[in-house]
């Protein structure tokens, strides 16, 4: 069993009967939905939410009953991957370009469950390019302004054209190298006018399901 | 003259030849653009920089040459209005729902100048409704985090429809009666993931022109 697949079905075991699930998006969290399906069908009682309409999809065919965030109150729990984990459990996601739904998903969360296989694992945040989600008018000043926090802001680019998020927003994606205070520098960019979102996920992760040594170790808050 | 026309035009008393000029929107700041209309039509040089599609349609007629945010590096000036003005030279917009843009161009302005009527001046914000922007995704989540910040969020609505800013969000009137810290507020509301900006404007005014006992006062920080 690959890595992806051993800590994604792992984080089945926090899922009881009742709890509504924020399902996450990716490589990792595929293996969770996949496992999520197989005890649905086995009579486990759940609802998804989801943070993509990949997710959803996957969901859907697994036969896991999807529900809408407006349709309640607070989620039991959230699970999804991350780009760089660190010691204490700060997160860099966004790579797939979904960082503000995962947000608000994992931010609804009572508990917020991260799965990522060991290459994502590192001392320090940063040599990950941060994803920086900013609305498009004024991103050139924005750009700037984001720079002087100390990266080189790259607006992303899909084939030849500026990638658009699921809320019509642009992605900055900053080289920092080595981020020193993941908290303060989250405070800095949310403070900048016409940053919406950024990837930098500081004291959200309950709990971080990964391998050591070719052994599932689970780190907690 | 009214308070409005009295301080809009003393505003332009700050416009010099070259320079690259925010333009504001809403009824005082009208009467900003309609003098520098008379202004450019005399000879002076400037570079108007709307925040708005009116301000652009008024400029327009006023025959000021505007520029793109794209095209130029930074802004010398912008000139705007508020609906509310305290002491410390802290504002509260987005009455209009256009904080966001008005927000990117007053910080990307070496001198941002307040145009407000004695009406708007107080001694503590928080009687005006904060205008709150808020991606549409889970606004439900994002405004029962934003009533824990001690208001009542109310949906903007205009015909029965929720009211969709430029960059295609929601806006949150939220209710605070007192606002004790603008400072520590405004960064507390950008820190929930679903908070695109607020209407707080803290330590970004660099002047505010009012009336008082009908005659023109200006506040410099």
């Amino acid at each position: 069993m690959n890595e992806k697949q051993l800590v994604g079905e792992k984080a089945v075991e926090y899922i009881k009967d009742g709890m509504v699930v924020g399902l996450g998006t990716g490589s990792t969290v595929y293996y969770t939905i996949k496992k999520l399906g197989e005890l649905v069908k086995g009579g486990l009682k759940i609802k998804g939410v989801p943070t993509s309409e990949l997710t959803a999809a996957l969901a859907n065919e697994e036969g896991i009953p999807l529900v809408d965030l407006k349709e309640i109150e607070a989620l039991d729990v959230a699970i999804d991957g991350a780009d760089q984990v660190d010691s204490h459990l700060n997160l860099i996601k966004g790579g797939g370009g979904a960082l503000l739904r995962e947000k608000i998903i994992a931010n609804a969360a009572s508990i917020f469950i991260v799965v990522a296989d060991s290459s994502k694992v590192v001392n320090q945040l940063g040599a990950f390019p941060l994803p920086v989600e900013v609305v498009q008018f004024g991103v050139d000043m924005t750009s700037r302004k984001v720079a002087c926090l100390g990266c080189v802001p790259k607006l992303r680019v899909r084939e030849g054209q500026p990638f658009i998020t699921d809320n019509g927003n642009y992605i900055l994606d900053c080289d920092f190298k080595r981020i020193e205070s993941p908290a303060e520098l989250e405070m800095k960019l949310n403070m900048i006018p016409g940053v919406v979102e950024n990837g930098l996920f500081v004291n959200s992760a309950s709990r971080v399901i990964t391998v050591e040594n070719n052994e599932v170790i689970e780190s907690v808050k």
